[in-house]
């Protein structure tokens, strides 16, 4: 407990090296390392809950300009005195390990910002435990004095729900792009998301960019406001990472609704209901786990598991090994 | 029994009312609908389980023309005198339920092809619903004579994981664009590809389409081959779903991957693994649901909830429920 607690009190001091070694120790799967991190998030979190910390998720499919995008407005914001984090999720690196390029490389600016901290995605990990490793490492950020953690998540679907669950307001980029299939399919995401902003507002694309705008400030109003935010979200606008143009505009509406959120108490009521749902989540998974150590359980898995592998149906079989528990109580 | 014998004989006989009856059936949640769905399914596993059907996921952002190169790959494949079916899976759909635009509009010419069966996102479904779904319905169309059952999946994580495991062959479809990030973000997906089809490629974006084929061609050769998979695998080829340049190649290449695969005895492991895990998937969930009906976790999920929402640490109060029960054993 004194090395929980010693280690506590550097991350608040803002030791970065405390800082990345509790990151690891929150990454590691390592049953010692877990019961360790687990104190580690109980210390900080009565410490921080109440932290004024700015929770912002961003997505957009493959080519938007993300990480120009996150690398312009996280500089605007050190530059306007906060500290900022910025976390990886990408479950879709989950096979290999991490993207192509590291994060670090995409945002070299930012990366050597003193106020500033880039942590990369956490390789090898079930959407669960990714779940698990950015909430507690947003925790993390946030006992070290960064002010605004930008939460980046690459892909449609079910990491975006993850983030959004985890941020306080939630961010789609677009391209100034069109595509017959892009409103039908952004759905799910667009429900999800407070603010769309359309990136590349530069140059040969600026006009398509504004038309994008239009577009989906069209579709938004279509789609039902969150109940007690403000009129006029969730809102599309344009921006450019490269030129600057509409970053402040987007950062105002950020926290704006941020601000009027807190106000109505929304704010305070997502992340109570997230953080239930976490612990939700953590609970069911070690039931599983639980379960499945039932030595029963495992032969029935085996021996059918061989019929299913023959053709049975994997249903079917899946019934029977319910069938049979039913009767055994 | 009899009414499900009688649907079984149905669907053999190719009574498309019976078929559609039938997915209505498994996509129900009522578990008396779901306990004749499993015996269906039972009846149609070992009548089917031999099949000479051809699953084949297709997966692809948003603006890559996917409707477009399904329906006139399934066109083409009718006027081979194939049967195809489409199915489609949305996960990001889960929120609202269904696209906004709906999968026949999607796809007209096609859904009136008496040849072809075309069956939408099913709604509102957790992703391992979607899953099981997806799997019986596809059984169904198999036992419907259906020899081409083309998956189409939406999104860039979770989702194609799970149609790389259903499906026999895994296209990738893209763009002819560029973009810094593409090849980072979608690395997860590429390593599931068997084939990718640069879709577009016609007018002013041929060259571009060529360049892009190329570029991955040349990212394909990083990645580990499947094991047993002829030399030339994964691919990527250039396709118009627009003017059909390209599209015989896609379909040749798909159709000798098949049969390589069947040859060396690939195809049908990968069948028997996928089944043993949706099998394994199934009894899991049902587990689950069986722990979380213990009134003593129910009571400690309520309790210790109300803590976590006040503030405290999530993965702190999972491990105090896991700790209760690990003393009460």
């Amino acid at each position: 407990m004194q090395e929980v607690g010693r280690m506590a009190a550097a991350i608040h001091a803002g030791d970065r090296r405390a800082l990345a070694r509790a990151i690891t120790l929150i990454e590691s799967d390592r049953a010692d390392h877990r019961a360790t991190a687990i104190r580690l998030s109980e210390s900080l979190s009565s410490a921080t809950a109440s932290a004024s910390a700015l929770r912002i998720g961003l997505t957009g499919t493959p080519g938007v300009g993300k990480s120009t995008f996150i690398e312009a407005l996280g500089l605007m914001l050190t530059g306007a005195g906060h500290r900022v984090a910025v976390l990886a999720v990408d479950p879709s690196s989950a096979r290999t390990g991490g993207s192509i390029l590291g994060d670090k490389t995409r945002m070299e600016r930012l990366s050597r910002d003193p106020n500033a901290y880039i942590r990369p995605s956490p390789s090898r990990a079930e959407l669960g435990g990714i779940a698990r490793r950015t909430r507690e490492v947003t925790l993390l950020c946030e006992a070290a004095g960064f002010d605004i953690i930008l939460i980046e998540t690459v892909g449609v679907g079910q990491s975006e729900t993850l983030v959004s669950e985890i941020a306080d307001i939630f961010v789609l980029l677009l391209s100034p792009a069109g595509g017959d299939e892009l409103q039908g399919v952004k759905r799910g995401i667009m429900e999800l998301a407070d603010l769309i902003v359309v990136n590349k507002c530069d140059g040969d694309l600026r006009a398509a960019a504004l038309r994008t705008v239009a577009d989906y400030s069209g579709a938004l109003r279509l789609l039902r406001r969150r109940k007690d935010d403000p009129d006029g979200y969730p809102c599309a606008m344009p921006a450019s990472a490269t030129t600057g143009e509409g970053m402040d505009n987007a950062w105002t509406a950020i926290r704006a609704l941020a601000e009027a959120r807190r106000q109505s108490g929304a704010f305070q009521a997502h992340r109570a209901a997230a953080a239930r749902a976490a612990f939700e989540g953590e609970v069911r998974q070690a039931l599983l786990v639980r379960a499945l150590s039932d030595p029963k359980i495992a032969a029935a898995l085996a021996r059918l598991g061989h019929e299913v592998e023959a053709g049975r149906s994997p249903d079917g079989a899946a019934a029977e090994v319910l069938a049979s528990l039913d009767g055994a109580t």
